[in-house]
């Protein structure tokens, strides 16, 4: 056996397993930063090396610190990834995309932005974090989802409604919210998307 | 001295000031007996026993359980006041003021109504008692405001969207919402609020 053993044995270093190994120091290392520094104040840097890894390596695996914020809270996509969807479709389909992803993600699965959303509310920490966070996807994406001089404004009450409907069906727990299918939510609420969209 | 204080005796039972004190018993036994039973399990009656005054008392003061609720917890007013003043106007312009109105009340001042937000996302308790006083409301109101199947549904969005813009701008404080005054939001807000009021 131990001649088995000793035919198998490869340096020291990476092995199979590694990746997800240091995917997940790294995500540890950003849940951290993210929730001592905020959003802004984080660095790629510091987050790769307290998970003693390369910056370049984090780079690498989550492209950029939005989409490594989403992942660090489970979000299932990071603000880019269900923009650059939407904004695929026809002006005229974007509102009810936007929300049907949306509610498919926060308010109809097991919802883990929502922990974001309660600790927000009641912590200034976690209140920072979510609006750095946000802030820095409303500068990124405004100018081409949201054009002109209020755009970041509209899409922010974009925001406002979605994360609003979350708190009302799966916070509260609002029945007439609850009781309904994600087609009649999408249906009622795009009109109401669909005029902050339009310019 | 003493022939003046005598002279000034009353008969011992109700006197100048008595009816703040008595209200302000009433409040503390409401806020308590919501928190504890929720909305629809409280009772005026269990409420005028604990506040040691007779249930008619309560209504005298108060008028309604949601009014009761409304100034318990410091709400400017309840959502019958609330809507009894959007009823007044025609349709197109009631989004405007419902969304100014509450804008006003809760975004803008010194937003009483953001304890109770703060406390529900939280505490299942207090997110009973705030669902059950909003259900109380929508089965109240939504004949008028939004009639229709699903005008309770519409309604509650409407509420969620509101509630929405109370987190982004109160809880989180986006800076593009911080930085807007009231007449633009209710600009931008009202189109997408009018959408639930129109059937």
């Amino acid at each position: 056996m131990s001649k088995q053993r000793t035919g198998k044995e490869r340096p020291v270093g990476r092995r199979p397993g590694d990746s997800a190994q240091t995917k997940a120091a790294i995500l540890t290392a950003a849940r951290e930063a993210f929730s001592v520094d905020g959003f802004d104040r984080a660095t790629i840097r510091s987050i790769a090396t307290t998970a003693k890894v390369d910056p370049a390596l984090v780079m690498h695996y989550f492209k950029s610190k939005q989409n490594l914020f989403a992942q660090a809270h489970e979000l299932p996509f990071s603000p880019s990834e269900l923009f650059a969807g939407v904004l695929e479709l026809p002006s005229g389909l974007r509102a009810a995309e936007l929300t049907r992803t949306y509610l498919s993600m926060l308010a109809f699965g097991p919802a883990p932005g929502l922990s974001l959303i309660r600790a927000a509310a009641t912590n200034e920490d976690a209140a920072r974090m979510m609006r750095e966070f946000l802030s820095d996807a409303l500068l990124t994406h405004a100018s081409t989802l949201a054009p002109g001089s209020n755009g970041q404004r509209r899409l922010a009450l974009v925001g406002a409604h979605l994360i609003g409907v979350a708190f009302a069906r799966q916070i509260l727990g609002l029945d007439v919210l609850k009781e309904a299918d994600i087609d009649q939510l999408v249906n009622e609420i795009s009109p109401a998307i669909q005029t902050y969209l339009d310019i």
